[in-house]
């Protein structure tokens, strides 16, 4: 997380601010329902809800006594109780750091979850937009790099579409993975704590009780929810990689926008590089690699050890900061995408119609020939245009053991367009809903 | 994968047998259900049937085939169609090769998950019998490898239990996302192939349609499925870890089984090591390094690359081979683990009652100290136990200052070890429904 | 490791037979210089030597001692004492399993190594012969996937060369990091056995002695050897990218070499797809994805504990393997592949001279103009050629902001291609010591 | 790279400041060799130095153009010019940006390698202090947390100097991997600048000129090394590992310092914790998960794309900064561990000599027992240990197979300490060059 790569609303989530803010909800929602039981006086909590609720925790403060105590919860309620006087003794009561802490987390994974479902939703809107701008132009769909056979570009926005609904549904999955709430004492029995407490936190946080904790809400929940955000963006890749593609200046078939002060380079004045897009791939990269070190996090040592606390103070805002930034970006991209559709048609029209070989193909079995001299005769025609010799259709006019099986009509027909868009509204109808 | 990590049925999966027979039913229903549409004759899809339902797939043949023309499927194409001849032709009609291999693979992620789904619940049914034997065995809780409370070793179990039900729902999750059927021609257009023939082939090998395809499944799936392999992995690692921690010599409070003829070490014959367990340790590592070339695959160019292939030929069996594995090795170690209540109990005694420290706190801030005097007077003693001077509630009692607070009565009544397990039973309702 | 992507040389290094006879010879040599230094008869060794030098160690047989004692040394001492006769208690005297496996392993990397230094100067002699060959083939320069700057195809080819330069001596630093031999007992400290023998042992065996081992060689050594070829596999994937991009249908300056009998698709008759080099990118995410288990494996806990085994049993055949057929494969593809010096000319002037932008910026801030206004001009004519406008030359003359800078001669001068290369013996020179 | 983690000394090299100071001295340098050339006016050179030298580059001045042009080196450039004057048009000359990233980022990382190199040094030497302060210190060896046979706590520390010698030769490897400096244009191809003012600037920025670049030094270099610093860190964590297993409540033999106003836990005032080196495993984990990243940079494509700016951006600094960290942290955590030599033998002793079982082995077939005989007689009596029958000597002395072989005094003399050590000197020499 830098702020090259930042956008506000994702990053306060991790502020110190927005952290002792939580830290203190859940401390005094505890003091609550602890009042409500008995456990503490109800004087008290209405006391530390009164002065901590508007209170502006002092973030230097709270460091210079961790420095001293090495230990942040105990320096934050060292600090609380510096805020709320005496009743701050009823704050804590049987709960450890890692209720504070993991509870804490989870909200803030939640908060973040929620705006990357927003930003997915966003990127979804601008996709469907796009597709259905898209749902006929003609452009020529690539294998290996290499032409294959016709499509749309709305088609390829509507599988880029598929995929990122596909993301959604997986981030409410890795939401619901870590929107739990554990306040359960030092190793998770419930010792010190009534359990009625940690379902009246959860509740007012916005959580589920987790089923049951050691010291901590369990690792292999902080691990698929990272593990997904890397599917996701590998996801930005690949779509951010089709764009790179599809500015080659070979090929020019869509653009970023380029802006009118816009510089493409130093050196080159001529250069509109997709540079957004190479960002996105760098990007996914970043969020990617924080994988291994969230599966690492699994083992804790018995009741918990503390090794994955540095590693989520990084990753926690690294990884949600970076792909709330790359999905805005990706949105953005697309929305702007300067689309080239006559150098779409400019590029299939490229190798004279070869694009259409399976269909002829097809007809000469459907004729009657075998599929391998099928092949054999098809292919012969291809290799020659391949190397520059002329036009596909008139090799296979010319050739007598092709004509044996197809009328001049026959080959024409091939080369029809039309053809290959007659389930456009069948794929559409799929992914939208509609068509 | 290698035979020494690998089990018969779940490397029977990836046989290349298995994988011809995979293919014949693809292509063979493909050619009923266009039987049926009339796009080739019934009698070809019947010949089809018959010649290749129990034909033995020549995989030597087939690999010779494949170095003259370099491409898998059209080899088995051509082996296919010298067994069932000239209807042969009616194969693979407008499908393209990914239809096959792609639909291929994810019918043999499903039969590897179904083995997987099975190991865990294998795993769950051997934890919850041994939680419940253990339920009220009571045993050290630790954080950062030092004591902290007391717990038991069945709660110990019932987390390990509540762990991999987690699991279990991840992987019934990753099964979804990897079975989706496509036959959707060269760059999923449908433009040879009616749409209907994907819908039968899905349903006929238990799978469901891919909304869109470009010539393949999109890669997000199979990511999202080996980083849940990954997930499991990880988990496999945790328990895996406890055990080797548990065993250890100056701890020994639980013991993978030794068997008779076994030996420990070459050169040491008093040695019995957690072997199993560290080696659960290693394959876990090894499945999760396949999650990174798995999230790699994602970003093919365009309509697809041929990029993830090898990847596939590989994590496919490595990852899955090897999971099933571990789980079962797991199980293994966890039904026949020795366990030594007599060390678990020797062990919490060590200290001398340190282990109440929390419990001495809470009471003296219920009897008027502040949070901090209290910790101060709890602590002070505390260090003097781990000095070796002598025995904590000793301490306690001839404190003055804490005696200022807490009676003779009030002290020994904080080191009831009971007292940490009065929520056993809530516990065990909420991870196995019953106490 | 798969059949489909091995070699037999480098699998054969890892092969059961391989790993017993180098046991063998381990244990052989050490009881040679026990003999020499009076800790085991004299004719001790000789019959061990005599009886076990030629012998055929029946893999069965071992694999059905070790299913009884569960430990792979001790089952091979077994099955050696059947060979051997009575002088085999005199093998092994003093020594671990470790000092066994971890100098065998030490064995198989160092000659894994020199497999893939061979690789890498195989393919070092087919880039020199390419790139001279090609030292002046025009060819665009791109970044960003956007036309630069004109090189030359040779100079291209000498940046992967001086590339997998670095990738040699990375490969000979790697291979000296492994190459070490630990024979000093249970705990690394040479209790039960002399310094002497694990000097006497690594000269034998063409290894250096460990400076210090606990009971196995330490495994930042490993992580060392596997993280290096990591990188090198990533080289690889560079050099595949390159090719794959210059097969693009719309590019096509150079393409894998495709034989008479090959098919590129199942459907399509007319596809040359670049598969050999997208197989590549595949293989390269094997190879990386090792790294981190092998990172993983340096942490062992106290003296050893057994976690590394299974992992390195996997990535040490696995990813030698699939690095020296990924480099052989690479070394082919260069060899044989189809240069298109007449397309790289054409996509070159594609753009109509823009590749020149920079020349003619430098030469307005040469004649005074300052560096923003300069760009300014150059920028606004590039852009009309961007739209389709027309010829960056004609628009530049006919700039009378830029008029007032540069005369038509000095306009026209900047467009030379030979200006570019003037520097290609240099490079030349740098990278291969000759021009 | 977070504050909590940071030390400034390293944070420092990453500053916008110091970048854009770097920057500066690159175009400067380069300014006075194309002064000297002839390619520039002297004066021009002189004014740029004379006014840029102390100059204090406005960051936020210059972000804000960057908001505009979209292009960070432009930006700098701009606002240079603003600062310099009219001769800023001499600055850059036929340079692209990547010239001045590339060799900037090559001495940031040549700086941020020279602290990391003297951070070990410092470990290194701690490390010698406590080595020879314990070279005598009996510990026992434990594998597979097991214990085995007896060693010394200082060849622990020995072990722990020889692998970071290693991580220093390693860095110092990786230091050079990277200390280049690349000027040679767009393409690489020195179109516009002649290849002697990449020789200046590369020596006075203390770098060696790049063998030959594209627009960018080659990224091979980068991934060696993060790769390197991937195993660095893995060391950290190995030795990490070592004290938290010793910190253990049940083995105790040594502690981190804890200080006279820390606190362990919230909840538990008895708590000592190795937290400190917790938070280095997880810190390794952080910089291990920078490797991959860092391999996926190295494929750009052509001669060049920007995929890998957002990576170096954050694992720049974020790898090098975690990582000084660290190797600080952990030279603290050994310089000021609690050494319990009383534990240390205290928990030697806790087998009744088991530890010896070797030497009891070898007695026996010294004497002429078969190997597996010997075996046999000391496992079942080792066994008897285990299951708490009593004391290892003891039932060797009555075990009559036993003394068939053995006298009482043979098997007396095998329990002898000293034995173990007598090579101690031998390693120290070894390792430290003296005893």
């Amino acid at each position: 997380m830098i702020p090259r790569y930042s956008r506000p609303q994702m990053a306060d989530i991790w502020s110190p601010e927005t952290r002792f803010k939580i830290w203190f909800e859940i401390e005094a929602h505890a003091a609550s329902i602890m009042a409500e039981l008995g456990i503490v006086p109800k004087e008290a909590a209405e006391v530390i809800w009164a002065k901590g609720r508007d209170a502006k925790f002092d973030v230097e403060r709270i460091d210079a006594i961790e420095r001293e105590v090495k230990h942040d919860v105990i320096a934050f309620l060292t600090h609380l109780s510096e805020i709320v006087g005496p009743e701050a003794r009823f704050v804590h009561q049987g709960m450890t750091s890692s209720d504070v802490l993991d509870t804490c987390l989870a909200v803030q994974l939640v908060r973040a979850a929620d705006l990357l479902i927003a930003d997915v939703d966003h990127l979804l809107a601008v996709l469907e937009r796009r597709a259905f701008e898209h749902k006929l132009t003609p452009t020529v769909g690539r294998s290996h790099g290499i032409h294959a056979e016709p499509t749309t570009f709305g088609i390829k926005l509507a599988i880029a579409y598929a995929e990122f609904q596909r993301c959604r549904s997986r981030l409410v999955d890795a939401r619901a993975e870590i929107a739990t709430c554990a306040i359960s004492g030092a190793v998770g029995t419930f010792a010190h704590i009534d359990p009625r407490v940690e379902e009246y936190v959860a509740e007012k946080m916005g959580l589920t009780p987790e089923t049951v904790s050691t010291q901590v809400i369990p690792r292999d929940r902080h691990a698929m929810f990272f593990a997904t955000l890397g599917v996701v963006a590998s996801c930005v890749e690949r779509l951010a990689t089709e764009v790179r593609h599809l500015q080659r200046t070979e090929v020019l078939e869509a653009e970023e926008y380029f802006s009118e002060a816009q510089k493409g380079s130093s050196a080159m004045p001529h250069k509109r590089n997709p540079v957004l897009t190479e960002n996105l791939t760098g990007l996914a990269r970043m969020v990617r690699g924080y994988v291994t070190p969230a599966l690492e996090n699994v083992a804790l040592w018995h009741e918990r050890d503390i090794s994955h606390s540095s590693v989520e103070r990084m990753i926690g805002p690294d990884s949600t900061v970076t792909l709330d930034f790359a999905l805005a970006r990706l949105a953005g991209v697309m929305d702007k995408l300067v689309v080239h559709s006559d150098n779409m048609q400019k590029n299939m029209d490229k190798l004279g119609g070869l694009i259409h070989s399976q269909r002829v193909l097809l007809a000469l079995t459907q004729k009657g020939a075998s599929r391998e001299d099928s092949y054999r005769l098809v292919q012969r025609n291809a290799m020659r245009v391949w190397r520059g010799e002329g036009d596909f259709r008139t090799f296979l006019l010319e050739d007598a053991e092709v004509r044996k099986f197809l009328s001049e009509d026959d080959i024409n027909e091939k080369f029809d367009l039309g053809y290959h868009f007659k389930h456009a509204d069948t794929i559409f109808r799929r992914v939208f809903g509609r068509a």
